[in-house]
């Protein structure tokens, strides 16, 4: 705690009633102790404007930013340029080589029984089709165990329609990411996915898809909600469906990108750094404001917050736009092998990655401790200090921290045993934006924006100064 | 009051009990005297499933509906066939000639200072660009009042973009409809209005626009509230944005359509009627589900479940599948020249216009009564009675009449005296799906289209039944 904290803690024991103040004279309520600087940080970031100017020129007069593309490097360099300007320390770019896959032109329609365009975005990864394209019948299926069940003679030579409805994310996107090699293995000639969101105003929804070893590569995109419930209708009306597909994607060789990387060096312990982030990378529609783009002008412009209140923590707060986030996780990778063996030294990993919707709080979770293991001292006393300093947030309203959550540019760290926190939001309309032309500047509330960079800024701050780690090295 | 409702009025007098005896021993309650043939189409409605069979049939195998398109006619042929099919009474279709506008092909992208696609679907009615495109930059404004602001000088040879933001579908239409000609009077080359719409997946709105006598006619198109927004804020940033618009659009010779109509004669008084309907044509987007199929399949239903269950109302029940409200109300103008002298007759004219969604009541309306006018003797004797009806259908959340609401279609009824009820619904979305590829039944809840054919069914055969006319001829 550095001094004017405590000469706070002292006059604010009397404010900050509920239980705190005989713990505290033990062990310091974060609260309490930061509660000046966490004031400073909050009101700078809740009147911010240049972070909002930054997410505007990024996704305005750069746009989306797919790895691989000049949008990107031109992002990079100019984030790179910016926080030097802005005297941000050691800034600099990691270089990264990343899969460099590009779409090109693309379409697809329904031929038979009528002729009728479909809405599509091929996907991530996918190959393309012949330069006549395909035209099969369709097929179509609500789950894997259905596709099984149709077997291999009424598969072979079809177009496969994974016509399955939302489940939430993490349960609906294994047929974007598995769904052609598993048509593929019963002889399809290619696939379409059902957008993987729970709201469409007949938007397609791209996202990265995988091929599995052991079947052909068959091309793969996405179709609409309202596309896909039309053909099953159709199909289970009787009628044979049939489309064309056409798709020039190709994946060229990797590309060189980097991580950009700014920290203000700690004071006291400087080898020892909390993290922060997002991805900088995007799909090749929108504008990547929601994914990712606000998370990293939020965690860019907290430290650029702290950086010109003079505040300087104990441990080195750094901040990383991670690259290729979305079809390779080649930056978050980069960055763990750039650590190495000081792993030990990151005290904490904190990854925004789920939107800028209005922030409620952190998640927080540790390598080898479940969410509903509540038994775990470690966890329960980091988790005990990140409620405290929670409390900072709860003005506006974001100052709850539950158990669980990640990140994929941190996995690499989380899984080597880093703490890690994940900014939640209310999650309201994430997915519907996700991967789509609709994820734009126009989406992002200002002011939930401004929430976010206080969020990443108080918790990044105590985090890089409370007197302990978070959590005691070599745990667990 | 037929036999059976009035031994039943008797037997409920107890049971609707709040200030319902006294009042009904002069003029029956119509809540209690038709609460047995209520309850019978409710019952029926509420379990409907051909109803809905109908309206899947018409969004899946036919599809939208423009007027001088074959898919409108392929639906007035089927409902024509389908009726008689039902017995329902006096089947025909009346002959009207509609406009015959066809899109053709069409695309936008902005040129420079980036090069980007455009989302854009050019307006009903516009006329087409040059065959190589217009290419000019564009000016944007928010409002007529910053057009005329801006002068001849800064319009004159742009494209004008109305980045308008959503003030509800009334005010902000106007854009659409007049934004060409006043941009052209000042020398605009095309015009682009941003979506009408609040909500936005990256979604272009059609809709019809009309061009002024004296103003240069120039091609229109709507763009996404997205690209609405990035070009200005482009252009804000001091860019010149350049735009190459293409469009094929043209206006053919008026083509043949028709009014479907069907009807169940009245017992007593055939020669008076209660009409009620949607209209049958749609843009040539989406599955024109919300708008207007599901309502015309709705009052069409409520009509073949009256006929089912034996009830013939003392008046004509009459439905009315109108054609080419979307681009002319050709449909709505012919009916009421086939009414012609015996508009007295029409006790009642009921629409159905505002979406599927979740039905609350009724809107009601008298010609020359303003809706804030509480004191018209006619208007508010004909209310109570309506609100005795709509008492019959708070079972379903659907009972609620407020003062006020219209239709297109009837509105030629209307205005020479015919009293109106509207159907009214939440509203929760209904211009998130308006004139968009995203008007599809997968936007209808089975169950609110029931709620609806109920609440159609209940109105249409209680004015059709009671003993007075809800507003006595000569009225006002």
């Amino acid at each position: 705690m550095n001094r004017a904290s405590f000469a706070f803690v002292i006059g604010l024991l009397a404010v900050f009633g509920r239980g705190g103040s005989i713990h505290a004279q033990e062990t310091p309520n974060l609260a309490e102790a930061y509660r000046e600087p966490a004031g400073r940080i909050l009101g700078a970031a809740l009147t911010d404007v240049e972070g909002w100017e930054k997410l505007s020129h990024l996704t305005t007069q750069i746009g989306n930013r797919l790895s691989g593309s000049t949008h990107l490097e031109q992002a990079i360099a100019w984030a790179f340029e910016t926080m030097q300007d802005e005297d941000l320390e050691n800034v600099r770019r990691q270089p990264v080589k990343v899969p460099h896959w590009v779409r090109g032109n693309e379409h697809a329609k329904v031929v038979a029984p009528v002729e009728r365009p479909l809405s599509m975005l091929g996907l991530g990864g996918s190959v393309a089709t012949p330069p006549d394209g395909i035209t099969a019948s369709v097929v179509v299926v609500g789950s894997f165990d259905e596709l099984d069940a149709l077997g291999r003679e009424r598969v072979e030579g079809r177009i496969v329609l994974y016509a399955v409805p939302w489940m939430g994310y993490g349960r609906t996107v294994q047929y974007r990411g598995n769904g052609a090699s598993r048509a593929a293995a019963l002889g399809a000639v290619a696939a379409l996915v059902r957008s993987a969101t729970g709201r469409s105003l007949y938007t397609p929804h791209t996202g990265a898809m995988r091929y599995a070893d052991d079947a052909p590569r068959i091309p793969a995109a996405a179709v609409t909600v309202e596309d896909a419930a039309w053909m099953r209708r159709m199909i289970e009306s009787g009628a044979d469906v049939r489309v064309t597909l056409y798709m020039e994607a190709q994946t060229l060789p990797d590309a060189d990108s980097a991580n950009v990387i700014a920290e203000i060096r700690g004071r006291e312990r400087p080898e020892e750094i909390v993290v922060m982030g997002g991805h900088f990378d995007s799909w090749d529609v929108g504008q990547g404001a929601h994914d990712d783009g606000a998370a990293c002008m939020a965690a860019w412009q907290a430290l650029a917050i702290i950086k010109r209140l003079g505040l300087r923590p104990r441990r080195t707060l750094r901040v990383v736009l991670w690259t290729n986030e979305e079809n390779g996780l080649g930056g978050g990778r980069a960055y763990r092998e750039m650590v190495g063996e000081a792993i030990g030294d990151h005290v904490a990993a904190i990854e925004m990655d789920g939107g800028a919707e209005r922030p409620v709080g952190m998640g927080f979770g540790l390598d080898g401790v479940e969410p509903e293991d509540t038994q775990n001292p470690a966890y329960e006393a980091a988790y005990a200090r990140l409620r405290q300093i929670g409390r900072l947030l709860d003005v506006i309203d974001a100052g709850e921290v539950s158990r669980g959550g990640g990140g994929a540019d941190i996995g690499p760290l989380m899984q080597d045993g880093v703490p890690w926190l994940a900014l939640r939001t209310v999650g309201e309309h994430y997915f519907d934006w996700h991967h789509t032309n609709s994820d734009t500047l126009d989406k992002v509330d200002p002011r939930d924006f401004r929430r976010a960079i206080a969020l990443l800024g108080v918790f990044g701050y105590v985090l890089a100064d409370m007197p302990d780690r978070l959590v005691p090295p070599g745990t667990p």
